[in-house]
């Protein structure tokens, strides 16, 4: 099977849910699985000086304007939640225990129904409440999950991932990694090969 | 004749000189004129938080993949100048010298070939003997352009233009406006046409 491409996601990112569904369209034009990886960018964007979007009043007027639209051309549904962006600590140890105990697929549906949550409907996903609400209704064992979530070994691991992004160079969300070249945005993703392969 | 559409730009920024072309084409296939407007884009910058892509190693380690590989996705020539980003206060004040006086044609030739130079071909055109050779290969008079930069009204203009785009929201370079719509970024200015008409 072809090596699975690396998508870099945090779920505070607007642009993160948006590429989400580019980055599983570029793994089925590649032929490839997406290996979706949830992190925190937040230590990132400090080490490059990045800022959030609604950060400052001009990226936030920006952001107004090209997320909704983005959404629209890629047929998405789009509401913007209240308090962007929000710490997304309890929603990456949510994926990644999910991960560890009932595989990917399972924490890649939780992933999807999280940001939908999010960005789709607009609803807080930050608390343990709301994220286990939206695990609930993925079908997962709230319960299993609530002690999880707090299981030190979960935190360690959503601690180590943001350190393994960070040697591979990740910055931003959404980013995903192609054999080693790096694309960072939704744009980058859609166009993810073509760049790979320029002279075709 | 159908409103421009308004293409602002720093002469330091290699998606601008990316972008001047995309900005060109999006012209084209709208049938519009492209108002070229040189800005110096580090007062925005300092505003909303942003960093030269070239500000940290892992800012400059993705542009260095990123942007020769776009370049070649677009046809265009680009070898990386020494000490990135320059200040770009002469090519600027050139720019907007030359458009009072000859027109903005002839300062949209200027433009290209002053951004062909530094990133097309690798060249330093901060300073003002190397801002004033490149003109001289798009035909101008160096004399009075040298003149025309220390001219205190033209100095005047820079700041002014400048001010200007940050009343319209501009933080970062290419940046295209479209009738109040705001494009930022080669791949947001190769979309603009879709996201103008999203239903289409």
């Amino acid at each position: 099977m072809a090596e699975p491409i690396l998508f870099y996601f945090d779920f505070a990112s607007p642009y993160g849910y948006l590429g989400s569904h580019r980055a599983e369209a570029l793994g089925e034009r590649l032929g490839r699985p997406v290996d979706w990886r949830a992190i925190l960018i937040g230590p990132a964007m400090q080490m490059t000086g990045g800022r959030p979007l609604t950060a400052t009043t001009l990226r936030a007027d920006y952001a107004r304007e090209d997320i909704p639209r983005l959404a629209k051309l890629y047929g998405l549904p789009f509401v913007e939640p209240p308090n962007l962006p929000i710490l997304s600590l309890r929603p990456a140890r949510a994926y990644w225990w999910v991960r560890e105990h009932k595989g990917p697929d399972a924490a890649r549906d939780l992933a999807r129904a999280l940001f939908h949550s999010h960005f789709g409907e607009g609803m807080d996903i930050a608390g343990e409440d709301e994220t286990l609400a939206v695990a609930a209704t993925a079908g997962l064992d709230v319960d299993d999950l609530r002690a999880g979530m707090n299981d030190p070994a979960i935190k360690d691991l959503v601690k180590r991932e943001g350190e393994i992004s960070l040697t591979r160079g990740v910055f931003g969300s959404p980013w995903v990694i192609v054999d080693g070249h790096n694309f960072w945005g939704c744009d980058r993703i859609d166009l993810a090969d073509r760049l790979l392969a320029p002279d075709d």
